[in-house]
């Protein structure tokens, strides 16, 4: 058996999410069937993560292990490219060593958030449309808080499987694109359910003024998901980017 | 009565183009819908111009006259926004004379249209994919004649009512946009129905080799449509301006 990281970059919208489940169409359900007839073995994929509904992704990771141990990876790209739909798109395979992991093995991960002030027929579904704009300097201060605390219980789904909740923040900031279009970036060892969302909603009330930058504080602090601001949309949503260590792959990582 | 212009982007993707037609939703039967609701009257609505299904607007602008004279016109974009889809944004509605005409006065229009050499999930609704990259040089070539000629009977679609077949060609190029994504902008007086989709199809023909510059010439000179390229899809066609003699405003043109 040979396993293999597989690079690729969709559009959420009319995806119930990465994660296989009985109801609706998934991204993880689409690359299972590419892989399996394309490869003529039952092939199962591990993920980076999950991304939910509508949640986007420029650049996911996931893993699979296949019977061929010298696959013809160009061809292959080309052959995936080919059967998966236009929302789907493969960047490269590359071979691993046997003990890479897609999820375990990721040191960090990095998302953004998109809102915007002004309708866009072209953006509707990659930015969340807000009608007025949010003090940006306060919602800042309050981000940089993000990079003190370690445990986001607070911004956690209350019924989860992970054994802990402390993640190490490594960058979190709102930046301005253009006039009317504002990017939040967070980059995490690892990101709990739901957890970018949920800071992104609470941040917002910060920015709106309905909550202060030391109420923010006390949110992460009372690790109670009831405190914190609602979840925002997940079409604003994109993963951009998972990390691993260079030890994990086979051959030299490829340039993108 | 007072005759306002209003300008507009939107999506082309769910539409079956510009124009109001027995089967399918269009643009104008949207635009005509909404302002009739919000102004109760009876709304009728002239375009600069059609665009065919699929195809986008950055920027279109049309006509319509009411027996509102004094309408509060940023109250009115506000309305239109909220009572349109997603898919279609008003950018300003502005007071214009009343021999203004959206189509007839309009000096110049221009068009983008994209191909691209890359699957790409969030850009597959605007640009054409293809597999293999044009002679760019060759293709600028060709399309410099497009600048000397000025009937373009070739490029029209064969049941037209249009009287004449004469357009003025001011611009018409390739540039490159990044790595796998090219533009062809064309800017003119007018345009003939189907006419930037059946010269990108021509030109593209230029560019693999099938046809030469000097048979790019020919088929201009020969005005017989079944000599020019198939037409290019829809879905990568861009109406990005159409401009106006600044005497029918009867204020400032302000500012987008």
């Amino acid at each position: 058996m040979q396993r293999y990281f597989i690079y690729l970059s969709y559009d959420g919208t009319n995806y119930n999410g990465w994660q296989i489940q009985p109801n609706g169409i998934t991204i993880q359900q689409k690359l299972v069937e590419a892989l399996s007839t394309l490869l003529q073995e039952k092939i199962e994929v591990v993920g980076a993560g999950r991304t939910d509904a509508k949640v986007h992704a420029k650049c996911m990771v996931a893993h699979f292990d296949s019977i061929k141990e010298d696959l013809d990876i160009e061809l292959l790209v080309h052959k995936l490219n080919c059967f998966l739909p236009q929302d789907i798109a493969i960047q490269k395979i590359v071979k691993v060593n046997d003990e890479a992991h897609a999820r375990f093995s990721a040191t960090s991960r990095e998302y953004h958030y998109y809102i915007a002030f002004q309708k866009s027929p072209f953006k509707r579904n990659y930015v969340w449309q807000l009608s007025r704009k949010p003090d940006l300097t306060v919602m800042n201060e309050a981000a940089a808080h993000l990079m003190v605390y370690s445990d986001f219980t607070s911004f956690s789904k209350v019924h989860t499987d992970t054994k802990t909740k402390i993640c190490t923040v490594a960058e979190a900031k709102w930046e301005v694109i253009d006039e009317n279009t504002w990017r939040f970036t967070i980059r995490a060892d690892r990101f709990l359910r739901n957890m970018v969302r949920a800071i992104v909603g609470t941040l917002l009330e910060v920015g709106y003024g309905k909550q202060s930058v030391e109420g923010f504080c006390r949110i992460i602090e009372d690790r109670d998901r009831s405190n914190a601001g609602a979840s925002v949309p997940g079409h604003g949503l994109f993963l951009v980017d998972v990390e691993y260590p260079s030890s994990i792959y086979k051959e030299i990582k490829s340039n993108q």
